[in-house]
């Protein structure tokens, strides 16, 4: 900086990178209270907490993300010192897989660990859609049972309600890619002896069924077939199915029934003379029976053949939490909320580490779009709590105003002093709005004198703070009331439940 | 990894990049509470929560680190797809210095905000020392006066004592760059009307004084003069400083008296005919002044002209906050645990930006410094509670099993079941150790039909764990305990109770 002294100075950009944003005040604590709520319920269930750094080695990330619809998704990515490229990482899973082969002797099988973060992806920016974001994931290593399933469900169940979504405002729903795998082995499109065969089919398939909601059950079935137009004219080829194989398709994300019992019936008609279908019906069955049993109904948890996720990833079980109350759209549509949270079952991740199979299973809560959530709920958006403000009189006395201050934190009140030039008391007051504070204390000269000091419920005086200049005039407001200067912390603390209550 | 099956695969190393490191269960726990309690003192104090991506441009960053010292220290940084350069944040006030530029007009005047999260350094890693790290931060921008300042070190003493540090093992020193320039004018080696001036052998001395600790008076007198030749023989320059020139700079660093109010009184003479020292004085005055009428008298605050620290950033008042108590070094020496957690005034960095002189002042705590000294303290360490194992005695009971936890859970109790093979019960108790679960259930066949349980005290029984395998084994020891199945929760909670007893 001292060399810039002598040079034509050129300054910096105020701005972060495209793609990222500053979160202020309420926005942190009521994320982080969030999170806290989410975490405590993890904690509870045996979940460890884990924090990786936010670099891994390219190799330990590997080069894919987990939504193969995005092939062309990025991360953010330089090379060390020593050529060794390094990489941010982009979610919470891939440094777990590394965390897991690196310490499995001394980690306890299976592993439950929770982690929370931020994450980064160097892709194309969009309105709410940033290029860090939080994750906030809980899974279980180590361990091929679907009790480990049925536990992350029920865990994540209870985390909803944790953070204020009431029963009936939200569903798990849970498939198993097994069923899926038995349902295009009926179909003729998966060779049980040569898994590559037909890969491009099943691609297609998959990437069909999970469009459902947009296209709704007439553009699946063309999507089966020979391809599909759309409004805009865009061509989008088809699987090329015979119209059996793509009805047996068809059946498969029809097949919810009102119970989960009944939906694994039909399932199991579905994959009869699959192996690897029956297993997957057998394990929907055993999650269907645990939570049951826990007494997750099908009020929160179903068993529903349309979910099918992130397809190049897993290998089992896989579920999504939805949030079934309406909202309205950009375009003043009513529609559900959807997708908070999912998840689900991945053998391989850990396998490339070590050559060795390491059965997984877990979930990734959506943290802000939980909080926008919440935010619609009305759950929070409150907690906007500003300090009580001490405005500065005399400004010789500052260390009159610190010591109220020192009071009323000891009490366990926020509060703070004026800092800015005392001169003009309209700008104090103005402060005051703009840190939302619900009283202001005032103790001029007189005040002093008569050892009294001033209290102005600021939340009950806001709408006429505008208008208002000088002392004189906020004493004559209803708002106002004079105190005893030793009765600060008392007569401080009721007035702000008042604004509270 | 589709591809990667026909591919003879080359494996990942699973290891994090050099000098980055994975920080699991109480390490994450322990730290996230002593945050917490950091900034539930910072909220109250009014200051608010702000949190910058960790990716800034790197003209917004600057190229220069605060210290001066290690002049080679970097940064990670790459070129986005727009060929612009990008960075990871070395600290937490150069992203400030960019939001306050970017929306001062939105924010609050003063604005007072913290900040928490990791930063990252591109420079060697050594023992102890991380490529990414946490700081913890607080700040107040925008205004001139030394109120600010007294502010924040009382709330740093505060802070200090909420995680843990009891009143006399800490002290909070305080001094000013404008004593010391006022000092350096006097001894001639500052001419006011030229500030460029006589920069390099102010640079000298200014290293020389941060370094008192290490090499006492004479190490330092040395580099004030002709220049030191250390014990291996390597020679540093010196500042080349007259005999009488070098006596003042020495008078400075010893002026340190019993109160602040003589310290002021000393270094009033020692300045006198510096303007700048002048006012210098002053400000400490009144920071002694306004921290004494808070109730934060000499055993917390101490007027202290050795303080410099990084000199290339401060302006004004200089604070840093050093643990008191006695530790052994690496080398079994007794020794003070020193500084944890500094700062000072700074006015130039939103100017960068703006072209207009901010001035703001703050402090950044070592995080980790400041766990390692609870942890001597014994003040955290024995947080790591782990979960209440229900184990799994027949496993097609599974569903009983999870009812237990989800009774235990619905009570508040952390508690899971063995999702691993539950084949072999010895396992089972060795997950149990590795957990540190302070409980164990167990349910067999006969427990079931007699609606009773064994619950176990790991706790009183660990150190025999390791010689029993079956649960009949289990049964003869003391620590083992048949209950009603109706009163799971109650007892355990006893149990668990006595435990923490």
């Amino acid at each position: 900086m001292a060399k810039n002294k002598k040079q034509k100075v050129k300054r910096p950009k105020a701005l972060p990178p495209r793609g990222l944003r500053d979160y202020f005040g309420p926005e942190v604590v009521e994320r982080n209270e969030m999170l806290g709520k989410i975490t405590d319920v993890y904690q509870r269930y045996g979940f460890d907490p884990l924090e990786t750094p936010a670099i891994e080695t390219v190799e330990a990330l590997g080069s894919f993300l987990p939504d193969v619809d995005r092939p062309n998704a990025g991360i953010f990515a330089w090379q060390d010192e020593d050529d060794a490229w390094m990489a941010l990482r982009y979610d919470l899973t891939a440094p777990l897989a590394r965390v897991y082969a690196q310490f499995s002797k001394d980690l306890p099988t299976p592993y439950r660990r929770y982690a929370v973060g931020p994450v980064w992806r160097n892709e194309k920016a969009g309105p709410g859609r940033f290029r860090q974001f939080y994750q906030c994931d809980a899974d279980t290593v180590g361990t091929p049972t679907v009790a480990a399933d049925a536990e992350i469900c029920g865990m994540l169940s209870d985390t909803l309600e944790a953070v204020g979504i009431p029963r009936g405002d939200y569903i798990v729903r849970v498939n198993n890619r097994k069923v899926l795998n038995g349902v295009m082995e009926v179909a003729g499109v998966l060779d049980p002896f040569d898994p590559t065969k037909f890969e491009a089919e099943r691609g297609i398939v998959l990437r069909a069924i999970d469009k459902l909601d947009r296209l709704g059950t007439g553009g699946v079935r063309a999507l089966l077939g020979e391809g599909r137009k759309d409004d805009s004219g865009d061509f989008t080829g088809g699987a090329k199915l015979s119209d059996e194989q793509a009805e047996i398709i068809m059946s498969f994300m029809d097949a919810r029934c009102d119970t989960g019992g009944a939906t694994c019936t039909r399932l199991r008609e579905l994959v009869a003379g699959s192996d690897m279908g029956l297993t997957g019906v057998q394990e929907l069955e055993t999650i269907a029976e645990l939570s049951e049993a826990q007494g997750y109904g099908s009020d929160r948890l179903l068993i529903d053949p349309s979910v099918v996720r992130g397809l190049g990833y897993y290998t089992g079980p896989v579920y999504e939490a939805e949030l079934t109350f309406e909202i309205f759209d950009g375009k003043g549509r009513k529609r559900q909320f959807g997708s908070v949270a999912g998840g689900g079952r991945y053998d391989d991740l850990v396998k490339r580490f070590t050559g060795q199979e390491v059965p997984a299973t877990g979930i990734s809560i959506g943290v802000d779009r939980l909080l926008s959530a919440l935010r619609e709920k009305g759950r929070i958006g409150d907690q906007d709590n500003g300090p009580v403000l001490v405005t500065v009189m005399d400004r010789d006395r500052m260390a009159d105003y610190q010591t109220m201050v020192s009071e009323l934190r000891n009490a366990g009140i926020r509060a703070e002093v004026y800092l800015g030039n005392p001169k003009n008391f309209g700008n104090q007051l103005k402060y005051a709005d703009a840190r939302n504070s619900p009283v202001a204390v005032i103790e001029g000269g007189n005040e002093k004198e008569n050892r009294v000091v001033q209290i102005k419920d600021l939340a009950l005086g806001k709408d006429l703070a505008a208008d208002i200049t000088t002392n004189e005039e906020w004493k004559a407001q209803p708002a106002q009331m004079e105190i005893k200067r030793a009765d600060l912390v008392t007569e401080v603390r009721k007035m702000i439940a008042r604004a509270d209550g």
